[in-house]
């Protein structure tokens, strides 16, 4: 696929760090975005460390926003509704592929918090309401994803309204080796997608292990139906 | 393991005669239970002409209940508290596996429907209050089991508050040829599995395939961690 700008919001946290590196690795330009510019070099720079020839930046979030042209949600849930609500100029129409789940991690269990929108993919699509939001990455392990050396075995179900937006989605997520992308169906199933998180880290903390998931008896290896009407992205 | 009388609510719908059929291979007892005796007779003649050794009985759902040492509830959502409730003395201390998602079909897409007590397995175990209910087998294709020539490749995430019944239902669901039980946590993580069903339907319906659920990461074959104090069951 061509080389996208992509932007992180919230990308000094391990997630939008790893997804960055393994971006970064497959040749797309990365600006990480933060609410802080030291913190944002600085993940900036742990990009570079791990990937000398990429093409990356730290920077405020909302300057991230506006050099991107695909906008990466990496922010934990708590932050979500306000930092996107003072984004939305900045994001416009842009793609948005919001990989946040709303989880609770106090006492011993892990949980999902229910959202008013449904799911925190919907609560972006309502504030965003220009913007083609899609949720995706919600299971891929950022251990994993900042080792370079380790390839991936998981399948990224991608959730979302605009068919367009999808596609280059599921295009990025194969740019991940070992990766293969899965059409989750409209941005409604996101909730399942995000609460399920929930059930993976309840397994990594029962079996000290680093899980992700593959869809059995699917046999080609991408490629949703593309019904409804065309769409400009 | 040794054998198990397992006795079937609602055994006569595709999963429900899909995990008879697949268990009386197995070896063990099984007791199909319905509304009408007549077809549960029928369904376990269903089972007797794939499985020709097989030990099985059709009864009124209460009768197999009070037969059974296992109880699998494999009704659609919609009868599930009515039922449940009415087979309460019959079931009373047992294991209780709880098979069913709360879904809705209406319309184009499959929603997982919000119960007030977070989950249909967490509403049996309101309804049941003396029995060991684990929540599992959501997610096997109810064709595949019924293909006893198809080696499924599935994972069986098993949810529960009762350590000895979760074990129970873990040996049993490896008793499948190609199953790994995982120990999916406490009762309170089934609305996750639960409702995961609804996206393995929307994927069906999208690649039209017959999918399943691999966790990958986790590298023995089954086992929880024992926690917590020694239980009866």
């Amino acid at each position: 696929m061509a080389p996208e700008k992509l932007a992180f919001v919230g990308g000094t946290g391990p997630e939008g760090l790893g997804l960055a590196v393994r971006f970064a690795a497959a040749g797309h330009a990365v600006v990480i975005g933060s609410r802080s510019e030291e913190r944002a070099q600085e993940a900036a720079e742990t990009v570079r460390a791990k990937v000398p020839r990429a093409q990356v930046e730290g920077r405020l979030n909302d300057e991230a926003v506006r050099e991107g042209e695909i906008v990466l949600v990496t922010i934990p849930f708590a932050g979500h509704r306000d930092t996107l609500k003072a984004l939305a100029p900045a994001i416009g129409a842009k793609i948005v592929i919001d990989v946040v789940s709303p989880l609770a991690f106090g006492g011993r269990q892990i949980k999902a918090l229910a959202v008013p929108e449904g799911s925190a993919a919907q609560q972006a699509q309502a504030l965003l309401p220009q913007a083609a939001v899609v949720a995706a990455f919600h299971h891929l392990d950022a251990g994993s994803l900042m080792d370079l050396e380790e390839r991936l075995e998981a399948d990224v179900l991608v959730c979302g309204d605009h068919p367009q937006a999808k596609l280059r989605t599921m295009a990025l997520a194969e740019q991940i080796a070992g990766v293969r992308a899965l059409d989750g169906g409209p941005l409604a199933n996101s909730r399942y997608l995000e609460e399920f998180t929930a059930l993976l880290l309840s397994l990594n903390k029962n079996y000290r292990a680093h899980t992700a998931l593959r869809i059995v008896g699917i046999a080609r290896a991408s490629g949703p139906r593309r019904g409804g009407k065309p769409a400009q992205r």
